[in-house]
């Protein structure tokens, strides 16, 4: 019986703003679990992230059929649902903790796989000092996810490529369209893309420029401040030139004042601020400075649940941190995150390393500033070099009559074993 | 030499908003016109639509090689530059037909190929006229492309399968994000398409809800007078019912006193109405009047250019259409448009019909009001019926370092001929 006890059940939990390929990993650590079934025991998601810990509202992932967690390899959003809530320190909120412990101990949990950004590992940080600090036995390794690709010592993030190359392939495209349409009308497209303390995805827009003159044009950073002068001269430069002007604009952008631009300009009927978008800021902005005729987009959660055009190097990276959590969990590792460590960029090579959790929690990437060009409008050949290899290659989901058939789950629930209910504060 | 004077050249030319797929039907005029060298000479385009015509602005495709024009079938965007140009009428604006004829004979112009929607019908009817009218022979065949679905007799238009198949994959993708993030944050997703004055665009999102509960759970029409409070009514039942809710949003919504909702609501701060954009107008709606924190997206061009994602059945129709018009103009028909004809539903079958441009110009295809369910929120089965086999089948163009490769063209131009310039009125 000694050697069943030893057979510990896992939980593993999505955390943050779900991406296109965060189900790639949880099929990457689910599928690992089930080859090593004379170590891991069930492996519980919980619903909702952390909260389903917290309120005992586990997944029994062991009722999805082999192939239902196959198919979550090409399915966006978090199957099991995500949540955005962070656990205070240990000596702030003890309660939540010893909640923790005791319904890991009720199913009988010595895994705990995190799959989330910065603040996401910091709370798979403080549940790995379960161990330490409050004597339960727990083995916690953090899964990396973030389009945002600020995650420190990782090369990249998984969910990041697949958000850069949608971001790519979608300027490239309406650029076409505006090339065509400029003689007689629109001369000017603004797109808007996320990221607002980290220009990661916009930058990955000028992967779209491969030769001079292709889109976009303009591309603008939150690491630099917004020079309306300087901006209003190149998109018109790019016009005369070119006949038109293709802009990639992070949300994030901010003028000399430190504010938004998004919320520096427009105010709805009632005098509210937050309709936000920064695009039609810019574009309006050009309009009355430069009289071009405009378009513009904001593709917020789509470009980042865009599954159809992911990138095939996120989605094996995704599903590769997600197997290798299992394999590190296995080997004894505790309070450390896989990492994606590149090895060459041409070819592209990659493999993966380990991070402990104390050097990754609350740390942020920033883009280095020589990834930047020094008109602060584009990026640089270093960049382009790093990015690239991030958005290459196809991992197109099946079809049914023309759209994506993506997995829903059952999502059975685990039985309750314990009597409390436990209040989220 | 009768037998060489016989033989006349072609042009061709785009016009109004260009689409995902009007290269294809480009492809399709130049590739046959190209196997009949017998019949037709030289394939001239016009650079910007109708305008390279007026301004002698001719581009020689004779210059492309067979790879260039082929990859036009899976370009997006207009490759020969499109415009916003309608001809006036043979009484209002003589000069302009007449200096078309002098273009055309300076270059032994005899066919007449104009790729457009309802504008451009008109045009290609009223150049029809020329020979009738003014004495020049000329062959000539409308094209017919519009997203907006609204031609009247083909029964679907190309260009308007593949927006149809983006919006319905987007809002897909875009729901089982916000389905994820629910519990925690965002309840409440606002996509934004086009269709100003007809809601199949709108519509054609409504295929993503393949079962009760799926999203989108809410569509505005622009044939639908937006009720405020039924609206809010129906969304606080989805997030209740499902934890979020999904819409999707016509640009074209107008409210019950005619004005377009994207006007209603926003003004920037100096007082402009036209930053638009109806979905952070809905959104804030709901955000003030339920309090549910939302997201919204206006997807505008990426959704008219998605050449990543067209549909297969649009692409094999605009290149069919490309292919017809040439057939009919050296059947010696003169004056119509090759339509598609829709022979079955189950299994889709279609064919290539044609009709008098007469028929067609100026006349706009309503959605049938049995296509919109009796709640104003949503489509019918026979809405279903019609749309589902547009968006079947994917097109996926070629790809390198994880871009599509899309083609642009040499667009060399032909040497002009005569000494006069025309200006545009």
């Amino acid at each position: 019986m000694a050697r069943k006890a030893a057979k510990k059940n896992a939980f593993y939990a999505q955390s943050g703003g779900v991406t296109a390929v965060i189900n790639a990993s949880a099929c990457g650590v689910i599928e690992t679990a089930r080859r090593h079934k004379d170590r891991i025991g069930k492996v519980y998601a919980g619903r909702n992230g952390i909260i389903g810990a917290l309120t005992e509202d586990l997944i029994d992932t062991g009722r999805e059929s082999a192939a239902a967690i196959a198919a979550l390899r090409h399915t966006p959003g978090g199957a099991f649902g995500s949540a955005r809530y962070k656990l205070k320190g240990l000596d702030e909120n003890r309660a939540e903790y010893e909640r923790l412990i005791e319904v890991f101990e009720a199913h009988n949990i010595g895994y705990f796989f995190y799959n989330g950004g910065n603040d996401s590992q910091d709370t798979a940080y403080k549940v790995s000092q379960l161990s330490e600090k409050m004597g339960y036995p727990i083995t916690c390794i953090g899964v990396p996810k973030t389009v945002d690709n600020d995650l420190p010592i990782t090369d990249n993030c998984p969910g990041f490529g697949s958000v850069a190359k949608y971001v790519a392939v979608s300027i490239r495209e309406a650029a076409f369209d505006v090339a065509s349409m400029a003689k007689t009308s629109t001369k000017i497209f603004v797109m808007e893309v996320m990221g607002r303390h980290a220009g990661w995805i916009a930058a990955a827009g000028g992967l779209a420029a491969e030769k001079a003159g292709d889109a976009p044009h303009v591309i603008l950073f939150p690491e630099v401040v917004f020079d309306q002068e300087k901006f209003l001269k190149r998109v018109d430069q790019a016009v005369k030139k070119y006949g038109y002007c293709a802009i990639v604009v992070s949300e994030g952008v901010r003028n000399a004042a430190g504010r938004f631009l998004a919320e520096a300009g427009t105010k709805d009927a009632f005098g509210h601020t937050q309709l936000g978008g920064v695009a039609p800021v810019i574009a309006q902005l050009i309009k009355d400075s430069l009289g071009y005729k405009y378009h513009w987009a904001v593709a917020d959660y789509l470009q980042r649940s865009a599954r159809h055009i992911a990138s095939k190097t996120d989605v094996e990276q995704a599903y590769a941190v997600g197997k290798a959590a299992v394999q590190l969990a296995l080997k004894g590792q505790n309070a450390v995150m896989p990492t994606i460590v590149r090895k060459s960029d041409k070819p592209y090579r990659w493999g993966i390393g380990v991070a402990p959790l104390a050097d990754v929690a609350n740390v942020e990437k920033k883009m280095p500033r020589e990834f930047i060009a020094r008109d602060g409008f584009g990026i640089t050949e270093k960049c382009r070099r790093y990015l690239q290899p991030l958005v290459r290659g196809e991992d197109y989901p099946p079809y049914r009559n023309g759209l994506p058939q993506y997995a829903t789950l059952k999502n059975t629930p685990v039985p309750r074993r314990l009597k409390g209910r436990f209040v989220l504060k």
